[in-house]
Order: C-alpha cells, then sequence, then structure tokens
C-alpha cells in the first residue's frame, strides 16, 4: 500500500523526499521548523519502525539538523517526536534564538503564528533543498 | 576531565548508568518521564556528538523507549532533546495517557508536578533498574 500522510499534516509544505522521510515544513515565520515524516503507514512512534528503519531515520536526523544548524545558525535546535494529536511519527526539528518570541519555553507554549509571505516560503524552501543535497550522504 | 552534571539537572533521582548515558527520573507522579543524558562534557544538541556517540544515543534511546513502553504501557511515547533552559544534552521520554491531565497537549504546557511519595519512587526506579537490565544488548 502505498504511504497515506496524515491529514493534520497536509497543510505543511512539502521540502523534499528524502530516502525514508518527507522533509515539511511549518508554515511559521516565528521559527523555522522542518518536520521529517518517515514513509510508512501505521507508525505512531519512533519504536514501531524496524530497527533498519530507526537507523536510517537518526542518519537522516543528524543531516536535517546539520541542514537546519546551517541555514538558520540559531541559538538551539530542538528535535522531538510527539505525536498526542497526530498520531503518525513526524519529528520536529526546531531552530530557536535566544530573541525568538517563546524563548526560552517550547514552542508548544507560544500560541502565536505568522505565515511566510509566498515569496519568503519559496525562498526558505529552496535554501532547505540546497542544503539538503549538498549535504546528503 | 570527569563528566560534569549540569546544575539543572541534580534534582533528578539517578537511576542506571548505561555505557554512554546516565538515565535519571523525573519527580512527577503525573508523568512517567526519564532522561537520557550522554555523559560527555560541553555537549548542548545531538550533533554536537561525534557520529559513533550519536548512534550509541540512539541505541540507548531505543532501549529506553521499548523499557518505558513496557513498564507504563501508555498510549504514547514523547521524545525530545530541546534544551533551551538547560544546555546540556538531555533527552526527555515521557509516557502518555490519553488520560493524564495534560493530554493531547505536550507536557510542557501544563504546570502541575506532584513527587512522588519515597515508596513510589523507590518502586518506579526499582522497576525501570530491572528492564534496563532485563533488555540491555
Amino acid at each position: 500500500m502505498s504511504f497515506i500522510l496524515h491529514s493534520n499534516l497536509h497543510s505543511k509544505s512539502h521540502v523534499l523526499d528524502l530516502e525514508l522521510c518527507s522533509v515539511l515544513l511549518e508554515d511559521n515565520r516565528y521559527f523555522p521548523w522542518i518536520f521529517l515524516v518517515p514513509r510508512k503507514n501505521n507508525i505512531k512512534k519512533i519504536i514501531d519502525l524496524n530497527s533498519f528503519d530507526q537507523q536510517h531515520l537518526f542518519l537522516e536526523l543528524e543531516l536535517a539538523q546539520k541542514v537546519m544548524w546551517n541555514i538558520f545558525q540559531p541559538d538551539q535546535l530542538n528535535v522531538a517526536a510527539i505525536g498526542n494529536k497526530t498520531p503518525q511519527l513526524h519529528v520536529h526539528i526546531i531552530a530557536r534564538y535566544q530573541n525568538d518570541p517563546a524563548w526560552p519555553n517550547t514552542v508548544w507554549e507560544f500560541p502565536g503564528k505568522i505565515d511566510y509571505s509566498p515569496l519568503e516560503k519559496e525562498k526558505v524552501i529552496k535554501s532547505l533543498r540546497a542544503s539538503f543535497s549538498e549535504n546528503s550522504f
């Protein structure tokens, strides 16, 4: 059966597909924020993946963290698999700054959201694609 | 130089040491909640570890998630490296239930905290130690 993305993730912008995961962008100017979503059905949490796919996920997560660190040069990276509201494994990678509006709290404690302008979003997606391609193994 | 645990983590209870990480328990009856802390100095985020240690961390995280899933039989596991307030890498593994007081939000959005009784805490630590020992690779 081909992979079906959970409907809660439909609003995110598709950046690119890695071998295992799709990379999606959260449309929120406050925080550079992507998701890695393994294209496997019926996976709710990391340990639902078999060991091979977990290894693969972790390699793609390492790559994604390096990409986010290099492009956005933040003060910290938050990496999290929560999945209480969207029970399909998706790992958040969020670039955080000491002067972002939620710091030092988590982004989940901060209700604000501002969409990117179409031009800004295009630019962010373009940088992400270029950096993933340059750094991929 | 021997490893120095960040002072913000001193209040957590020591459960056991794996090869790379120390396992600590959050003293909060609302949520079964542990931390994996790699015993390496000057590591703020996952990608500050070298590739070998990252692989090792991920294997220990897999083990820790299985232990938490087996002991507490929750509805979901939340796994997160945040580190905005405590800039020493520590990965949260939290067992979540559909009837816990924060569900479906993150634990960071929930201000409540009730300490374990000494007897309860001893029991939780004992189960964790037993399960880590049984399942370790």
